[in-house]
């Protein structure tokens, strides 16, 4: 089992709590699992920035990975994480945790990217003891090369509002408390008790807006106070969106790519992100989903959970 | 009259009103007078880091300024806003406002750094006309070198809570409202009608406190939830501050240096701003007093606000 902290510098919540587990073992309930507690890009974190020169938790593509030509510190770093913690690393782990904080309300959420059973099963048995939401990334050419799909089974836990920089203990709190409730049904599934609710639901993504932009690329109106701190909140059209600094308000249409169900509501998630203006994101839209939970997810976790077993009995 | 936004190239809200006013003069209320509108900080801004190498807004102790064996972009940075609109400058501005942001909740803020009577004045008719709280710098040797010491007369719009990155609509309505009202009062001090209040309520910086640390320098503790947020509400002797990982709650003890009136409420301000853990400062401590207004103060502000009189006629 690997967790992961600190992938993005300045989120300070995830590493605070793993320099305390680090010190004081007993402080996370791992559910008697075997964890690597690992931080994610200590250059970045040192100076509490995102990254130094691109994002770690972009920088997964096997093919950019695999051709050692293309370098820098973050792609460093994600080769030295899989040389070290990866499925066939020298301490190899089959589970990832990536843990993370936003500046958008997300709550304490999880997300998915794409569809492994082994993902969906994990993310099922997580929202059926939480009630997490969760926001499944999929069919986006413009964001890949997340962390997670590098290891068979992985999911980010994403907690927020807080602001870059600043560590809240109540965000502490929900992070710990969605890693606890993941080992713990890890531990279920390793000792054959695991039990999957009948339905999952998922909020999928369907792809982002930029804020309005004047031909230089200047932002030429803000978020719509009245979609602040309203990520998984259901969003229509003729809702107000954004708003031009003269104070007129701009509302929410489809995009063309939406034309088959225009009307129908979408859910806005990661809104006003700090990270995500340069990735030209003011907010993803999702649609909520409700899944049947497969055999085939369950057992696709208890074959990755079964080797997680320690060498003492059971 | 100089307005200045983006010192800290991190805190977007007001750099997004400045390209508004910059497009559309008429979006700011002037008040008759004329405005050199300033990025304070465009390298840092075009990476939307809070500076490159050092903080601007600690760049501007004299003897460093006049030192020009001390280099780096922020110390140049700070001699071209002086030589360009400092009170010698090719186009001299004798009154300046920076504006900032925080993530700490500050609400809409007023920073005085020492007791220049004309920023008294200025500061005290703000107050009486929309009621921001003062927080009155003084005596601190840590903390030199702010911007506006070094004009006749400026003072720092602080509003927030916002996180680092993040535009939000509430946050540049309320610094909007505060740079019109500063203006205003400059405009009635021009044309003798300056009306003073008889008092003004004042937080006078007593010192900083930092979290708790280890002999290596990590944090053993984070703010306690029950200050955050929780800025000009006081604070006694006994009252959650800090909470450790493991929950336990560390309560404020009032350090020698306030040995004087120990039991005395302290106000904290600047509760737990994202850029400050790197100053080691997770809060800083004020007192709440009032000062009876001074003749010599509206008379100083006056004096300044002459000279502001545009060509044409009144």
């Amino acid at each position: 089992m690997l967790v992961v902290a600190g992938t993005h510098g300045n989120e300070r919540n995830a590493p605070w709590l793993l320099q305390h587990w680090r010190r004081h073992p007993p402080s996370l309930a791992a559910a008697g699992l075997s964890l690597e507690l690992v931080l994610g890009n200590p250059a970045a974190y040192a100076r509490n920035q995102r990254y130094l020169e691109r994002d770690l938790n972009r920088c997964f593509q096997p093919a950019v990975l695999a051709d050692l030509r293309v370098g820098g510190p973050e792609l460093e770093q994600a080769r030295r994480l899989l040389a070290q913690h990866g499925p066939r690393g020298g301490r190899p782990c089959t589970v990832v945790f990536d843990l993370h904080s936003t500046t958008s309300a997300m709550g304490n959420s999880l997300v998915l990217y794409g569809r492994r059973p082994a993902d969906l099963a994990l993310a099922a048995a997580l929202q059926a003891r939480l009630g997490l939401p969760i926001y499944l990334h999929e069919a986006d050419d413009s964001q890949t090369g997340f962390l997670v799909e590098r290891w068979p089974c992985g999911l980010v836990i994403e907690v927020g509002p807080v602001p870059q920089g600043v560590i809240q203990a109540p965000i502490c709190r929900q992070t710990q408390l969605g890693l606890e409730a993941a080992l713990a049904v890890l531990a279920e599934a390793r000792l054959g008790r695991l039990r999957l609710p009948r339905q999952l639901v998922i909020h999928r993504h369907l792809g982002s807006l930029d804020l309005p932009r004047g031909e230089d690329g200047t932002p030429l109106a803000c978020l719509h106070p009245q979609r602040q701190h309203r990520d998984w909140h259901p969003m229509l059209p003729g809702d107000p969106l954004f708003l031009d600094p003269a104070g007129r308000t701009l509302c929410y249409e489809p995009p063309a790519a939406l034309a088959a169900a225009p009307a129908a509501a979408v859910v806005p998630v990661f809104v006003n992100e700090a990270a995500y203006g340069e990735k030209g994101i003011a907010l993803s839209l999702t649609r909520r989903e409700e899944l049947d939970l497969q055999p085939s997810w369950g057992e696709a976790l208890l074959a990755l959970a079964a080797p997680l077993a320690p060498a003492g009995p059971l």
